[in-house]
């Protein structure tokens, strides 16, 4: 399972029923939080979303819509009885923010609270399940995007090939991690004859908030799933780029030139009660779009 | 209209689709806000409440499920165009960490956003329509509970006596006010001659987060509607002592003790899903109570 749960898919001013930014992905039997608005963790009671799966949060940038839910997610994970560590990303100014609400609360968080700064792109987790790195993009404030990809899945067993090689099972692990396997007779089956190559990593890009910026095409390119921001429709360019946001065909120029399989569009303006043009406007662009839903759960495939 | 409207009735933890503290002081054209936990401003769009008349925002401490709510509702007024007056009143530590969250996202307020510093019990703001006066409650950090008064009703004029005595119509709201009147001939009219005694000012009192603590019954004293939290249930007293919150019987006591017309009881445990035995509890001490319940507006009579 690796999936994308959206929580928000507003922008700043909650309006419709609709939220400010938060998606959970999940990968295997781990959680990442990605942008954390305000009522983030009620949105995630209502989608049965568990907050103890939640290692790792990733946020953009300081724009409240970003990140005014945090500091009610994290002191509720105390309620809830947290022992485990939690880690945060961030650009600067996250720490001092927590810190001060948590100090005039006379309060502190007793689970081990780790919080990382971000200044450049790169690599920021990797574990054997998953790798998120990030890259900058361009808007008002410091603001990253995020990346994240399955880690390596193994390769693949042929079993005729296997048998036929009479490498015992209990070696198959080995044979998944890329290792050839030596007889008793010294002889060497090399991995490629009894094994088929992985299938390629699955890749989940999120390009936060940003203006227009063919720059992201390549940190987006091939990605299985593509989140890019369509806060305004076409007949409202100048003041997307005035904003630094964008329109929905960018949006879906962004995924067409990246060539990525799906695109979710979201952080839609308050001023629009519908956003069915939305999707209507970014499928004469890039006709695998969609809608991020608040609720639902994108298969990352 | 003299009303409070409830946008939430539960303690730190959201649950059971019950939210962090919040209410809505209704007085006649004005509205007023106290208390504003995560998700504040959702709930206002959920239940209608206007929030371009709200220009008084009370504060009664600085945990998170009082306050959390306060920036995204304050920049949220900038985003629907606000150019009137708001004031905010909190014990010492609010100002500091608003002006770190627009400070980090690189925004300012653009309508005028006033601090007022609550560090001891008195009078916050009087204005023609109301009066808002605040006093410390005992919980673990500085904690102020509210009483919102209508400003002093006026006179009522006596028709027949008014028409009898020759008073002209256009002299009217000054009996309201309390003057005499002069007639041509130099007679003079007194005013109780003509008007009857204002009916008392309604009065409601909130008392925030606080242990049980009969000082409080001062305060309460004669109240229309009292606020009082009951976080516990009886069988939770010794819990409830040591978190500096109260139980229902406790919330009862008070309200008996201050002879108030009616209590309400709210910011419930987390631990609870069904609130029923809370107003069952507390009814058997005093039976004029309810439950706050998120969305309803009780009139302050």
């Amino acid at each position: 399972m690796f999936g994308v749960t959206i929580l928000g898919n507003n922008s700043a001013l909650p309006a419709y029923d609709r939220h400010p930014t938060a998606q959970v992905i999940s990968i295997q039997d781990q959680s990442i939080l990605i942008d954390c608005g305000e009522a983030t963790q009620i949105q995630m009671s209502r989608y049965k979303v568990k907050r103890s799966k939640i290692n790792h949060i990733f946020i953009s940038h300081l724009h409240g819509d970003h990140y005014f839910g945090l500091i009610g997610l994290i002191t509720s994970m105390d309620l809830l009885g947290r022992t485990t560590d939690l880690h945060l990303f961030s650009p600067p100014g996250l720490k001092e923010i927590i810190d001060m609400q948590l100090a005039v609360a006379n309060a502190s968080i007793p689970y081990p609270l780790h919080f990382h700064t971000i200044i450049e792109a790169g690599t920021l987790v990797e574990t054997p399940k998953f790798k998120v790195s990030c890259f900058p993009t361009q808007h008002r404030i410091p603001c990253y995007g995020f990346t994240i990809s399955e880690n390596k899945a193994p390769r693949k067993i042929n079993k005729e090939k296997v048998i036929a090689a009479e490498v015992p099972f209990s070696y198959y692990d080995e044979l998944k991690k890329g290792y050839d396997y030596e007889t008793k007779t010294g002889e060497v089956i090399t991995n490629a004859r009894v094994t088929d190559p992985a299938s390629p990593n699955k890749k989940y890009v999120y390009t936060a908030d940003t203006v227009f910026d063919l720059g992201l095409v390549e940190h987006a390119m091939d990605a299985n799933l593509l989140y890019h921001e369509a806060t305004y429709l076409q007949d409202q360019t100048q003041k997307a780029a005035e904003r630094f946001h964008a329109t929905t065909i960018q949006a879906a120029t962004i995924a067409k030139e990246a060539k990525v399989n799906r695109l979710l569009i979201g952080h839609f303006s308050s001023k629009y009660e519908s956003i069915e043009s939305h999707v209507m406007e970014a499928r004469t662009v890039f006709a695998n779009t969609d809608i991020a839903h608040e609720g639902v759960t994108f298969l990352v495939q």
